[in-house]
């Protein structure tokens, strides 16, 4: 079964260049992609928030937001979550200490 | 097969509580909540400025930061990601400016 | 002559309690200081933005937005701006690197 | 006599250019104009849990290191303070709730 993740991000890619009226994402994407991180911006300090209060309830709510944001930001510079995914397999070969001082160097 | 993103918040679960020394991960856990929510505040900052800058590649790169320290905040209040995509999945039903609408109302 | 800042700090601090109807301020006031904060992060964002694309009109402006709602933030904590602007004051007289070191030591 | 605010805003724009090794603003600096706006975010993060938290001496000391790094991001984009002074006063004109619905408009 696919993924939700992968779900949603082909939902967001089918709405890219549709009406606007058609959907929020659409009228998001519409927007333009600096508009799209901004949106994407305002979510992340709201989780933030809910982390910060350690509100559970509100933070996986606010989790879900920054999800959808983040796709329609990477969907608005033609970003595929695949590479974005795949980015994240390859830093699992290396340890977490080992990755982040190759980062660095 | 397990899609990447839940293989990574059950590796990011399986640090908690381990020796901060013996992997990035729990080191980062060990320094709490709060400092998590900033870590992911940094990356999506980091993201938002990729974004306007319209530089793909660091994008990708910082997307994938985004989404492992989302889920190490998540994991520092102790909130599955299951339940973050299952309120993605529970959206999925409701048209976008419906969503929307019902969302603000 | 009163600093800009100073007058607009009374000002704020002046519709605090006031009718939500009676001005803008009054009535962010009133949604409490999470939401005083979230308004802030989305200004930081902007100007974020803005200094990535290098519009300077824009980052003027955004600018302005930021100092607006960091004292609207601070006014519903009670935090005086004397208190912040006194902290800077305190900073200068140590050199910034020796400051940092000592921040972070 | 200077406001802090000015006073501060002419000893970042006097470490333009200066050799990073003399001072931590002359090295912040010399990172460039999107490490400023990054370290800016970092902060404005930092002061949004402390309001979050009501932890009102981190909120001070946060909102300081917010005016901090606001000053260097325009330094680094060579806004000048003065002008951003000037939109604020430009605004006080009208009346808050007008303001905002002009500026929507």
């Amino acid at each position: 079964m696919t993924h939700t993740l992968d779900r949603l991000a082909a939902t967001i890619a089918s709405r890219k260049g549709a009406d606007p009226d058609s959907s929020w994402t659409a009228k998001l994407l519409a927007k333009g992609p600096e508009k799209c991180a901004e949106k994407f911006g305002e979510e992340a300090v709201e989780a933030i928030i809910a982390a910060a209060k350690n509100d559970r309830a509100n933070l996986t709510y606010e989790a879900a937001d920054v999800l959808y944001h983040l796709l329609v930001m990477l969907a608005a510079r033609d970003v595929d979550l695949a590479d974005v995914l795949a980015e994240l397999d390859r830093r699992e070969g290396t340890s977490g200490l080992d990755e982040k001082a190759a980062r660095k160097g």
